[in-house]
């Protein structure tokens, strides 16, 4: 018999960008062998199975097999309901990717459940080192979390532990690190497009600020007209700015400065 | 004799973090010859020096030679009066490096005059690929232009005309995109930090929002609650905030939601 042949068998309940980056993980580094995707399309589980050594693509809750080792929810956090409703595991492993659902919600499932959460922005067709993307786990016992972490460590190189308190701070933090950077980043392009200007002129800029701020901390990288103190330069850059570019360079420089 | 001997004999004027990293760039592209350095500290000009073929290292204005064919001024804004001052160059091209300075600031100096701006924030201690950064010129006429723009093609692989004004909105445009985006990315660390969490958990995540954001463009990358306009979730996690951080989070938020 072959060392597979020991492995937990994985229901992938889920084809989005999520799972489509997590099945395929789960089989490289051997730490399970998904043997069914569910999506509602059966087409987008079909995609995703064909990446899979000889998971079976399913578009119906009832068609999921009640006996595999574990279920791994990877669903819009609306429908994990629906999904809890419809699975019948007898006595498996059920997780969820979420980060906005508490761990409860798989509770009606089994006592063995809990919270498998990667924190990383996934497209399907860009491949990622999930290896260096932390994961976030939580259970209902310290047993149970074990059980967790242990499936997760051979996916996953660095595992925190994160209850939902934790990981609403965590998902406020990404919020302004990457989806308000993101708009400050629209913005400039948008000032540079009036100049007819592409946003790559800043790409080699871009680069050096994130790996400035990943080197040393943000705080201490910190630099600019506002980090400066300089008004002069910041009266001059406001009396070309008009409406929200006028109020967030304003807003934004003062809270720069109260730092100082 | 060498081809060496045809290459332009330039000076460079300060051995700051810009300095260091363009006099090694023009000595490495053939671009030119570095006869000295000067600084006001004789170390610091030494320290570059020593990164160069034959340059002397000056700390007085008056030992400045007056027949180099290039005196590149890379000093602190306030300082460049100073610098025009004291340098007595006899029919050399002379330019400045700094995207906020005019380039009339060198005419007293010579008819041949310039901005010499390369778009990037650099460390000395910090390797860069100098090629790769977006380099904007600036001459008193078209001739002259071409010949700092000739100087520069061998330095830089993307070389943009940029007049005063459009150098300080190009300067706006990096505040939004740096200056800003590191303080909501230092932000983001004090968060993480009062939990226990070191701001590097958020790297694959940062470095995946900026690839999708050069990829696509930030506008088409935005993601995130506001972006959504979930407002369940954007008034939880203003529950959760005091001070800057709150008044941050809600007008970053109106200002996403009013682009979609």
């Amino acid at each position: 018999m072959h060392k597979a042949d020991f492995m937990p068998s994985v229901v992938m309940i889920g084809a989005g960008n999520v799972a489509t980056h997590l099945a395929p993980a789960i089989e490289r580094s051997g730490a399970g062998r998904i043997v069914q995707v569910y999506s509602r399309s059966l087409d987008s589980a079909t995609q995703l199975a064909e990446k899979l050594s000889g998971a079976i693509p399913v578009d119906s809750l009832e068609s999921v097999v009640a006996d595999a080792d574990i279920y791994l929810i990877s669903v819009k956090d609306d429908a994990i309901t629906d999904v809890v409703r419809g699975l019948k595991p007898s006595d498996a492993l059920v997780l969820h990717t979420s980060g906005s659902v508490g761990m409860e919600a798989l509770a009606p499932l089994s006592m063995r459940h809990g919270v498998f959460y990667p924190l990383q922005t996934f497209s399907k067709d860009v491949e990622l080192d999930v290896e260096r993307i932390p994961l976030f786990t939580e259970g209902p016992t310290g047993e149970i979390e074990d059980e967790i972490r242990a499936f997760g460590a051979k996916i996953f190189a660095n595992i925190y532990h994160a209850d939902s308190d934790l990981r609403k701070k965590m998902h406020v933090a990404a919020v302004f690190a990457c989806n308000f950077v993101n708009h400050l980043w629209a913005i400039a392009a948008k000032q540079l497009e009036r100049e007819g200007l592409p946003f790559e002129i800043l790409q080699p800029l871009l680069e050096e600020t994130l790996r400035k701020a990943l080197t040393n901390t943000p705080a201490a990288s910190q630099t600019g007209p506002a980090a400066r103190g300089d008004s002069k330069i910041i009266t001059s850059h406001l009396q070309l700015l008009q409406g929200d570019e006028h109020d967030l360079y304003e807003i934004l420089s003062k809270s720069i400065m109260s730092k100082k």
